[in-house]
Parts: C-alpha cells; sequence; structure tokens
C-alpha cells in the first residue's frame, strides 16, 4: 500500500508514452533536487535494453558538482529493447544488469511491488533528513510489466503521486491526455505534466492549456542537444544541457518544478494532519456517539483504498523524520459496512461507472429504459435471486427505501385480497410477521418492520407486528448446534441440539421431518392463533433468509425460517407464484448475490418469496442501488387504470445507468469467482471437514479455525458462511451496547510488524479496521479475498484470542 | 445527435496514436465492403497535409474491381502536417482540396457537428439498400478537432459506433488501452480494435487477449509493403496489398471484421427493437400506472444522452431502408426528474467519478474520513447553503432518507427540550407544520410529514401535522400577481394581489411590514392557537422554500413562508443559531443549489432553517448524494455518552466518494456558471424587463415570453425561476389526475422538421420529453442550457399552446 514519509518525498515517473524523455527529466529532476542539496534517489525498478544507451548517458554518468547525493539503481534489467513482460519472457535466466540485486525471474504483481516498496522502505529507514525519491517506470502508462498486467494496475497499490511525461511529438496531444485520463481511472494523484519544448507542433501549449483548467501544473523544459560522435564531446555537451535546465534561474523549469513537488508534498502531509480536526468540526457521522469519540485520534483517515486494504494516515503520530510511513495499511474488516464485493477501486468497476457515465449520464426513468436497467433487471428476475419466481424488478437508491417498498407492494397485496374486512386505523396498523434481531434499514417504514426495543429507536418509530425469538446456528466448543431459545423449548429454558454438521443443519429438506420441525410447526401456530384472538392484523412476513446481520450477525436456524413461511402459506410451497396466506419478504440486502456463499437463500430455505430485496454485493461495493423483485401476483395487485393506485414510490436517481452498469459488472465478475480455483479450494476444504460429500454450505474462512476458534474459552461461539466470520463472545452484558468485544480485539487495530513482508499489498504491516455488535465481533472480506490474506488475518485473530 | 439507420451502417475510425495505419485500414475497410457489393461512403471531416501522400496513395486510388462503389470526400482540408487545431489556425484561409465543399474557417464545435451529421443524412437519404460508411478521425483520440475542443468531445454527440486502430509500434500496447480508455469515458460503443501484425514488439498478441476478456473484437491485418520509388510499381504492389487484405479466405481478417460489423449493427438495431417489450415484461416502473401503458410504443427507449438531449430510439417504426434514423433528439424536458444540472454525459463529471472510483472505490463512513466528503462537507457547511447557521453536514442516499434525517433530528431535538410532557403515544405521533402541496419524498417518514390527500399514500401512511393552504405566485394575463386562498381571505373567497412587480414579491423585508404581512400573521397565529387549544403536538416546522414541486409546481409566497417562520420562532431571525419554538427544516432538495437561481432561500426569506436538505442537483444529475446540514444546537441534542442516543442512521454508501467527488465537482462548475456570460444576459433581461434595478430573482426562460404565455386563452398561470417553467392550464378537473396539460401539449412530443437545422447537436429535428403535474406542465433545462436551445423551446411550446 500506499507509503508516505514526511522526511522522504516520492514520486513516480510515468510516460505518455515511450521515447517521450522520462529518462532525461527524471535525471534532470534529480539533478534539480541535487543541487538543492537533497540526497536523491532515483529508482527504475525494471529496465530494459533498448533504453540502455540512452539510459547509460543520463543516469548512470552523473558528472555533475551534486552527483555524490544521487543515489541510482534498478531491480530488474533485461537487455530485449522491447515491453518488460517480452523482455522477461524472451530472456528468463540471461541476467545482464550491473544493477540488479533481485533475481530477474519473472516476479508476481505483489512481489514485484513489493520489492519497490521495500526499496522506499529502505531509503525512509537510511536517510535522517529531507530526500527526494523519483521511481521511473518503463513506457507508456499501460505498457505491461513483468508479469503482464499493464504498469498502472501493477503500481497502484503503491499510490505514489505522479509526475507525467507529456509527448512533443506529432500525436503526442492526444497520448498525454489519454495517458492522464488512464491515470485518473486509477485514482491517481497527478501532481505535475512536464514535456519537452517543440515549437512546431507545440503541444505544450496546447496541454498547458489544458492542464491548467484542470488544476495541473504543466513545466516544459527545453529538449537535450543531439547525441555527437565524440564521446566527450557528447559527455561535455550532455553536462551543459543539464546545468542549463535545471538552473534555478528558468522561470516555471526544472528546478522550479522540484519546488512545487516539496510544496504539493508539503501540502498533502498538511492536509492529512488537519484531517481530523476538520472533520470533527464538520461532519455528522453515521451510527456514531459523538459524545464518545475523544479525539481526532478516534478518526479514522483514509487516503486510499485498494483490494481488501485501507491505506490510512497517521500523520500526527509521525516525527518530521520518522522512518514510519504516514500511511499504512489497514484490513477493511467489515467490508466497509458489507459492500465490498471485488475489493476497493477495482479497475473493472471503475469502467463500468465510466461507461454508463459517458453514454448516459442519468436519464429518468419513468416509462423509459436503458440498457443498463434492462439488463440488470433481465439477470436478476430471470438468472438471478428472482430465478423461477420472480416477474419484475423495481429499483431504488439502497436496502432501506427497497424495503420500504417491498413493505408497500405487500401490504397492499394483502389488503386489496382482505381489506374489506379493514378499517383505515387498522389498514396503518397492519403488522408484519418477523423474527427479533430483524433490522431492515434506517428509515422509518423499514425501522417500524423491527421490534421497538429501546435502543434502535425515533420518535417516529411505531413498530407494527410480532416477532420470534430465533433458534440460532453456530460452532459450540469445536461443534456445530442449533440454539434454541426459552420461548421456544417445552421446558421454557434455552438448550442447545447437538447436530452431525454444519452441512446437515442446512439440509433444510431432510430435517422438515425431524421432531424440531414439528416443535417449530406447533410454536409456529399457536403463536398465530393467540395473534388472531386478541385481534391483531398482519399482512407480511418479512424475514432476513439464514443470517440477521445488524441484529448481532445471528445465523438463524434455516428450519425455522421454512416452517415460518410453510405455516404461513398454509402450503406446501408448490409451483405456484400466487401467493398465500400473506405475501413473504425476502430482505437479502446484506446476505444475497453470494455474500453467504450462495446467489439467494430460497434454493437452500426449499422456498421462494413473494417479494425479495438485494442491495450491497449488487453494485460491488461501489454506490448505492437496490432492487426490490416481485411476484406476477404482487405485480398485479397495482394493475389499474387509474394512476393513484401505481406505486407510488420513485427516487429522482431510480435506476441510475452507473448504478446498473456497475450491478452488471459485478454480476459478471462474481460469475467468474463461482468457477475460479479460490472457490473450488475453499468449497472443498469444508467438503473434507465434514466428510460427507457436497457440503450445503462454504465458506472462505477455514473450518477447522473456525471451530478452533468456537473452542476458546473467552468464546461462546463461532460460524462462519461465506465471507462471514462471526464470534460470540461471553459476556454478561450482552447486547448492542456491550464493549466486551470491541476491548478484548484493541490490539488488532495496530499493525504490528510480522518479522518480515505482510500479506497486505507492499508488505508493511497492516491493522485490522474491524467494528463489533455488542459482544460479537465479525470479520468480513470481499468475494475475491485471496487465501493468502484470509489466513493471515486468522492468524492474527487467533493469537489476539487465544492469548 | 446520434444517427442509426438499419440500411446505412456507419462506423467511426479512431486511432489510438497518429501514424498508427487509420487511413490504410479505413481503404482496406472500404474496399472489403465494396468487395461484399456494399456502396461505401468514405468520410474524413478533417485532413492535414502530412498525411496527405499516404492518403493519396490509399484513399483516392480505389483501383480495384469495386472503385465504383466507394465514394470518398473531405469537408475541411489543410495543408500543414500539424494537428487540426493548429492547421485552421495556420492555414485559416488557404484552402487548397479539390475534396472539400465547405469552408475552411473554423467553424465550432457545432457547425462541425452539424456538418458531419448532414453528409450522414444525405447518404442515408441517398442510398436505398445496404450501405456502409466509414467516418475517419484525424491523429489521436484525443487530437484537437478544428475548434480546438478534443476530438472525442467535439464527436461525442455523434455517438457513432467505434472502430479502434491499435498501435503495433513499441509502446503501442500503453497507447492503444490508453485510447480505448479515453473512449470508454465517453461512453462510446467500441466494436473492434485493428491493428498491423507486427512480430518484434508482437502488440497483436498482447491486445487481442486483453480485448478478449473484456468482450472486444479484435483484427490483426498484415502491414503494408514498403513504398516502391516506380509509381506504377507502387501502385501496382498497393493493389496488390489490398487484394490481399481483403480476400475473404483470411480467417478473421478484414473480410471477416466487415461481417463482423454488420452483425454488431444489427444486433444494435435488435436490442432497441426488442427493448419496449422487454422492459415491459420486467420492470416495474417508479410512479406508474402500468394498467394504463397501452404497449411498446409507450415506453422511450434512451439509447444514449447528451448534454440536454436524450437519444431516443423509435426502432419498430423505422422500416428497413427507411430514410430516417432510427435515434433522434429529444430534449430532457424534464431534466430528468429534476437532476440535470449540467446536462448529460457532462465529461467533468465523469472524470470526478472515475477518479474518486480509482482512488477509493467506498469506503465506510463511521468513525472515518475522506478527502471527498470532508471538502464537500466544508463547502456546503461553510461556503454554501449552510453558510451563517449550519454546523455539521449528514450525508445519506436521496432526497426521501434525507428527508427522514431531518425530521428525526428536528423531533429528537424537539423532544428533549420539551418531552418530559410527553407520552409514549404523542411523541409518536408528534405533527409537522407545513404546507398543502408538499413533497418530501417516498419512504413512509418523508410521507408522514405530508398531507393524506387520499392519493399520493399507502398502507402505512399516518400523516402527522397541520398543513396550511398556500398563498402562490406567477403571472397571470402577463402581470405578476400572489394569489390568496379562500381559507386565508377574510371574505372567505379567493382573491388574486396584483403586484408591481415579480422582484419586489420577492423582496420580503420590504413587504415585512404590508397589510398581507399582518392577515397572513394573524392567520398563522389563530391557527396555532386552535392545533394547541385541540391538544394536537407539533415539533418541527418543515417547508420547500419557495417552490413546492411535486405538489403541483406551486411558487409559494415567500412572504407567507417568512410569516411561518417568524411566527413559530417566536423571534425576529437574529444572529442566534439556537432554535427556538420548533426546529425549522427547510427542504431544498428540489430547489437548491440554484435549481430556481439562487444557491439557497435563506437568504432571500431572510431567516436560516435549523435543518436544510440538499440532493439532486448536488451531484450534478448523475448519481444518488444527499445531505443533510444541522445547526449546533440541533447537533447537541444528540450528544451524550451513550451509543443508543446517537443518530441511528446510516446506509452502506454513506458519503461514498464517488457522490462526493461529483458534488465537488458540480459545485465547482456551477461557481463557473455564476460568472458566465449566459447568466449575465439572463439576468439582464429580468432585469430590464422589470426596470427596477437588480431584480431579486431571474430566469433562464425569457420574461416577456413567461408574460405573454400567461395571456393566453388556456392559461390560467404561468411562472419561472431558474431553470424552471410552469405553466397552469384552465381546467376543470384540476389535480393530481388531470389529463388536461398532457393531451394540449402533446404534438411536442413529436420531432417535427423545421425547415433548417434544429438546435439539438447534429441539427435533427427534436420533440421534447415533458411531464406535466395534472393541469400544470413545467420544462426545466440544465444550469448550463445554451440561450439557442431555451429559444428554440420557447418557440416550440408558444407554436403549440398559442395554436
Amino acid at each position: 500500500m500506499a507509503s508516505l514519509y514526511k522526511h522522504l518525498r516520492v514520486h513516480q515517473i510515468f510516460g505518455a508514452n515511450t521515447d517521450v524523455g522520462k529518462t532525461i527529466l527524471t535525471t534532470a529532476l534529480s539533478r534539480a533536487s541535487a543541487a538543492k542539496k537533497f540526497p536523491v534517489f532515483y529508482l527504475k525498478p525494471v529496465s530494459t535494453g533498448a533504453l540502455e544507451d540512452a539510459d547509460d548517458r543520463h543516469v548512470t554518468k552523473f558528472g555533475g558538482k551534486a552527483s555524490k547525493l544521487i543515489q541510482a539503481e534498478c531491480l530488474f534489467q533485461y537487455d530485449e529493447p522491447v515491453s518488460p513482460h517480452l523482455a522477461a519472457r524472451l530472456k528468463d535466466s540471461n541476467q545482464t544488469s550491473r544493477l540488479c540485486f533481485l533475481s530477474s525471474q519473472v516476479p508476481s504483481d505483489d512481489i514485484f511491488v513489493k520489492s519497490v516498496a521495500e526499496r522506499i522502505r529502505h531509503h525512509a529507514k537510511k536517510t535522517g533528513r529531507g530526500a527526494h525519491m523519483y521511481v521511473e517506470t518503463a513506457g507508456g502508462v499501460h505498457s505491461p510489466a513483468l508479469s503482464g498486467t499493464t504498469q498502472i494496475d501493477c503500481y497502484r497499490p503503491l499510490f505514489l503521486p505522479i509526475v507525467l511525461i507529456g509527448d512533443s511529438k506529432l500525436g503526442g496531444i492526444s497520448s498525454t491526455i489519454s495517458a492522464y485520463e488512464s491515470l485518473l481511472l486509477r485514482g491517481c494523484i497527478i501532481d505535475a505534466v512536464v514535456l519537452f519544448r517543440e515549437d512546431y507542433y507545440r503541444n505544450w501549449e496546447y496541454l498547458t492549456a489544458y492542464f491548467k483548467e484542470r488544476g495541473i501544473h504543466v513545466s516544459v523544459v527545453d529538449p537535450p542537444p543531439a547525441r555527437l560522435s565524440d564521446p566527450k564531446e557528447d559527455a561535455e555537451a550532455t553536462e551543459k544541457y543539464y546545468e542549463s535546465v535545471v538552473s534555478p534561474d528558468i522561470v516555471n523549469g526544472v528546478s522550479d518544478l522540484v519546488d512545487y513537488l516539496d510544496a504539493r508534498h508539503a501540502v498533502r502531509v498538511q492536509d492529512l494532519e488537519s484531517m481530523p480536526k476538520r472533520t470533527l468540526e464538520t461532519i455528522w457521522w453515521p451510527f456514531v456517539q459523538h459524545g464518545t469519540v475523544k479525539g481526532p485520534e478516534d478518526v479514522t483517515v483514509i487516503d486510499s483504498a485498494y483490494g481488501d486494504f485501507f491505506s490510512v494516515a497517521r500523520a500526527k503520530q509521525q516525527s518530521s523524520n520518522s522512518p514510519i510511513s504516514i500511511l499504512s495499511p489497514d484490513l477493511d474488516g467489515s467490508a466497509s459496512w458489507w459492500t465490498q464485493t471485488l475489493g476497493h477501486a477495482h479497475p473493472a468497476l471503475t469502467m463500468a461507472a465510466a461507461r454508463a457515465s459517458g453514454r448516459y449520464g442519468h436519464v429518468m426513468f419513468p416509462q423509459a429504459t436503458h440498457l443498463p436497467a434492462l439488463r440488470l433487471a433481465e439477470r436478476l428476475v430471470h438468472k438471478g435471486p428472482g430465478k423461477g419466481w420472480a416477474s419484475r424488478a423495481f429499483f431504488s437508491d439502497n436496502g432501506s427505501t427497497g424495503m420500504e417498498v417491498a413493505l408497500k407492494m405487500a401490504l397492499r397485496a394483502y389488503t386489496l385480497r382482505n381489506g374489506s374486512k379493514f378499517t383505515r386505523e387498522e389498514r396503518k396498523n397492519l403488522g408484519v410477521l418477523g423474527l427479533k434481531g430483524s433490522y431492515h434499514g434506517d428509515t422509518i417504514g423499514a425501522m417500524d418492520a423491527c421490534e421497538d426495543t429501546g435502543v434502535y429507536t425515533c420518535e417516529w418509530h411505531d413498530a407494527k407486528g410480532y416477532w420470534f425469538d430465533p433458534p440460532s446456528v453456530g460452532f459450540k466448543d469445536g461443534k456445530p448446534v442449533i440454539s434454541v431459545p426459552s420461548s421456544l423449548s417445552a421446558g421454557a429454558k434455552a438448550h442447545t441440539v447437538p447436530a452431525k454438521s454444519l452441512s446437515w443443519i442446512y439440509d433444510v429438506e431432510d430435517r422438515l421431518h425431524t421432531p424440531l420441525a414439528r416443535a417449530y410447526a406447533l410454536y409456529v401456530r399457536r403463536a398465530l392463533d393467540k395473534i388472531e384472538e386478541r385481534g391483531q392484523k398482519l399482512g407480511a412476513l418479512v424475514i432476513e433468509p439464514l443470517l440477521m446481520g445488524a441484529g448481532g450477525m445471528i445465523f438463524v436456524d434455516p428450519l425455522f425460517q421454512r416452517v415460518m413461511i410453510d405455516t404461513v402459506r398454509g402450503r406446501r410451497s408448490g409451483k405456484s407464484t400466487e401467493w398465500s396466506g400473506m405475501p413473504v419478504i425476502f430482505d437479502e440486502v446484506f446476505v444475497g448475490l453470494n455474500r453467504i456463499g450462495m446467489e439467494s437463500t430460497g434454493p437452500l430455505l426449499g422456498v421462494n418469496p413473494d417479494i425479495s430485496v438485494n442491495a450491497k454485493v449488487l453494485t460491488g461495493g461501489l454506490i448505492p442501488l437496490c432492487v426490490t423483485m416481485a411476484s406476477k401476483s404482487i405485480f398485479n395487485a397495482f394493475l389499474s387504470d387509474k394512476k393513484a393506485e401505481a406505486l407510488l414510490h420513485g427516487h429522482s436517481y431510480t435506476a441510475h445507468p452507473i448504478g446498473c452498469e456497475v450491478a452488471n459488472e459485478t454480476l459478471a465478475q462474481i460469475d467468474r469467482l463461482e468457477k475460479s480455483e479460490d472457490w473450488k479450494v475453499a468449497k472443498g476444504k469444508w467438503n473434507e471437514y465434514q466428510g460427507e460429500g457436497e457440503s450445503k454450505v462454504w465458506s472462505l474462512w477455514d473450518p477447522q479455525f473456525v471451530a478452533e476458534v468456537s473452542k476458546l474459552p473467552n468464546v461462546k461461539e463461532a460460524m462462519s458462511l461465506g465471507s462471514v466470520l462471526a464470534i460470540n463472545f461471553e459476556d454478561e452484558s450482552a447486547g448492542y451496547t456491550s464493549f466486551f468485544a470491541q476491548n478484548l480485539l484493541q490490539p488488532l487495530k495496530t499493525a504490528s510488524p510480522e518479522g518480515g513482508l505482510s500479506a497486505a499489498p507492499g508488505g508493511a504491516p497492516y491493522g485490522i479496521n474491524y467494528r463489533t455488535l455488542g459482544n460479537v465481533a465479525y470479520f468480513m472480506t470481499s468475494l475475491n479475498t485471496t487465501s493468502a490474506v484470509i489466513r493471515s488475518v486468522e492468524d492474527k485473530i487467533w493469537k489476539t484470542i487465544a492469548n
């Protein structure tokens, strides 16, 4: 991840194309820095032969007075004058460099990035005072790096601020702007554009105006003299050239550029230092009690993010010559509030957002259509979670609004069928049937579908319904069990039921004929009878299938939810998609789209909903979008010739093309993951662990690890599905307001050295940004988090809890 | 705007760089098309001299058998071998071309694009059967066009599908991918990448794999032979080369590419034809009564959008050889549900979205911070609508959720101060004071703050509060008047009060001492007393200042709103930001951020709110984001040491960086508009029209036009502020369910020829996609819509209503 030191300014030099003068201008920058008495580290991680002659002339011969200050080095060098990936392939074992100190075997991107990061850390440690470092790239911004990934994507985890060398040749305006845009698409900080003055095509003129409008500094530098045949004369001419271009007398020249880059560096550091305080002065955070925020040290400053990691700034903590980076990686251990699917800043999602923005911006949706929305609806309804039951997709902006839509749908359908019996007051108070611990969002309609516990509430909260205590699933002392709450136990005492395996617990069909199923059914039936007796009217069944997240990561016994649905519907689920009893809503906002290892929960439960809601993962962790799907019989409840009887719900940005296109890309990427080796391996582990053939459930977390954690003395239960790991700690003051888990796991927050490179990109020690729900700690990865990262997190968790 | 014909397939040829073989490969494509017996139009809108020699060899000498079928032409030709904008500047009047038929004066982008569009329309009309057209560009994708705009941005309104010529030289992998990404950022349809086979650098190998992964076809073509000194031999060699590369025997060669492009064209047309039906099968629209949708003809298919226009497909209506484009421009007359600010697909907003996506993706927000959110909060609180009163910014996803946040804030503050008197039931039923016709969003909490009219409602809707009949403002028979409803009239009869000018009506301070002000105050005071007498408790004042949108574009008399606030607060607004009486919420979701010509309404009303909500324009019309701002005294109501007493509201994507960055860019662009000539001119017109110095209000619509419309017999009132124009028609069956306005304005929907080029980019005739609210029709532009477009729309409206 990103490195940033107060005393070492590092810039990466990218070229708009090959042969635009990267090496010459980087040399000029180095010499200008040295002329200002800064130690300079000139790193060229990869060098290919074609450029070597020119390189030799510039990089390695620092005949000037400041030469002692410049230390040049190269990590991987190849003879062939071709793109690095090809050079590496052609000359895999034919290493020739005198500068290289690493093998020229083609390294993986991860190892490559770690070597570069190591060099930066190395120099940061060695230099005790202000220094400059320039990291030169090879070819253009998208030239392939050694492993074949294009350079920007390969270097992106380091997130170094950039100087872009523009192209002064014919066509160079275009290539410079395109290169700039490619860098923008990776979120890069582009501090300056530099190019040669060339007065026939005058690209510098156009580009200076172009970039000025975009707030980017442009320096124009005289080109070097033509090469002379006599080596001595050539060396003299070259030396003279450098002396002239780095002269501090030149206005807006290389010397001024060095000052400008210093200033940008200082502003960046200052920004990072001031952000916590400024945030505490202007921001009102969601779900945060500001009264308990002690001060700036309680503010997490996220400077950028990549893959599973935030790049977090701890600027105030570092002294002005600290060898420790201001920025360090923190694992995004809550998947940024359960949204991350493919990791942060995934280029495919950025491209999807960009192409929809470029084609449509936003276009209004009522009685209109566009390809991103239509394709998404078709994918979801026909091939996604709606397969086999849904007829329509209704878009809104987030899980909460999507649940309000679902409730409006269900209650209208119910009222139309049964409403003649109801007064207006009864209609207003139609309740839902659900589970205790449910959460459906923060808008008041969504809140009203949840129990009022007195904790999570507000003035207008008017909970309408009846909520069962849920039996739950987890590993206890290393074994999978079902915990049955006292209200469901004949002896009125909570107890656990051991299970032969976790997979068996999720084999709902198989368990339908067990005594527990009969006990559940009897219990639900009796409760419904009592509700009816006291005249309470219910109009919808609303559940978060399998896992209730915000309520405390409660893995609900799927059998109980199946029995609830069957009982309410009064029929075993058949092929009919006509709703019966009352409409069933699946709130899959959190669990849906593979968050817990399955696209939707219907197939496992053996029943489909009448209405379902998906969000979060839907857009891969990028931007808000929600879809509420409904069966035909629900849709028909709103059909008439009266406008006022339509579903009068819509947000301005309904079905915004960017969200829909990003969702389409996300689903395509998940389809690839379904076939990936990583998932195959993870699934294999769960099959093997349970030893019963194909497991009904699986997780990216190791089954053995989950079971072992559940045996620890502090731990009550542990459980995992998909990318979710939950650890329930023994704590007397259980509940939303408990701080037990938070305190116990506190050490995880700190990045502690691991005696070697960490699993984070760049290899710096990393901390874990995790969240707790009372006495439950949970850890959530993206769907494509590598097993290396997950194993490393398991290790950290184990060491923290087991000690 | 985009042209698309069933019988004429048009592709635009972009180059990854200059000198990559665009002309050669376009010639090859033309010859391959001709070899398949298609008439071919080869258009090179701009040609610069340097390429002419090469061009001559390829473009103009079609010695092959199919040459008769190929018609090559150029619109602007220059001698100088430099970028077109420079060539145009250097040789403004030195025209040499034998192909040019237009002046070589530098045309504006608009005229340039219209000339190209005209050529396409011309050929579509002339050819009666399947034909191909290739439009070649000059240089690279971002090479400046004649006027200086870069080519992609200049051509973007035409939205032609693209063939990208890749670069086979060293560095060409990078320049090809960057060029592709620049095209993506404009939303382009890239049908294929073509490049020369070159076996040293082997770019084709890398690029074929790269683009395959992205679903893009790559064709690799043998390079041409070296030029021979003998012209005759050279011509023969060239001819032989073309014959060989266009041979249908070559697998995946140019001939296959032509078939592939034909297939893509066919798929696109089929998609556009099938979209209406598919949409009716899977989409559930917001606010649409599907029961009244007659069929596919009622579905607006938006293929792309640009500036103020949708590119709308009417595929089914066109026969297979129709000379009329399937795609035609429709003015986005409702600013896509009131969101558009800078027009569709504005590159600056796309770049903002891209750079935030590339830097962060989304990162979770509780107790965290990132630059886009912090900068936005600071801008809004200190320099934006929060200036002078707000202390904090709270982010959510849309106006509705932002209003729920506002209500939670206000009611909590009110309850804390007065709550000891209340029962739980009273707290749940705390009402708001507002106006009839209010609308605050579709989530149930937001709905509960509006009157239940029986039309816009749902099962759980439980309206809590008291709503006044609003006095309103408008032009009636050419004069500005205030309409006072019967409930406010002493004689219990509605009446109008003439005003000396519109500006005077909005001079609230000046009117505070008028008899009307006293009458308003008395009325409000009495109503509040009655409310208190009957024991109803109110906890917040909630208004849409100046203009109630969804309720029927009601321009509320600002004096009445000021009096309401003053009365409720029990004090004249002073410097104190401590709320009094009850918290005042400004719902500026629709009116805020210059939609009605002012950044916020507080300065005009002379009072600030305690809480305000902004959305829609906030993100420039791109993606959902909302901000609720609050004063310090409101914020303090939630401060304690108990988590459960915090504002427990948050959405997963709260303060998503993309939304925040786009908002920052939007506000910066609006700052530029504030200083723009266009706004100065529009404001000047309103000053002049009223003749009283600087008008308190202004509009992009012409004051004379608004006044004249109000005189028409069918029209009851007309009114305009900022980019909003509302026309209230005389109709007995007034109200939400009226279809009068819709029927009367029906002709506007159809694009009728204007006897010349239209104001739409490309100049095709355009229709207007407008929306009505019962008997009110409104028209809304972006904030940067040109006066040319607005005048043209005024003309169309006038012709339709006046006839």
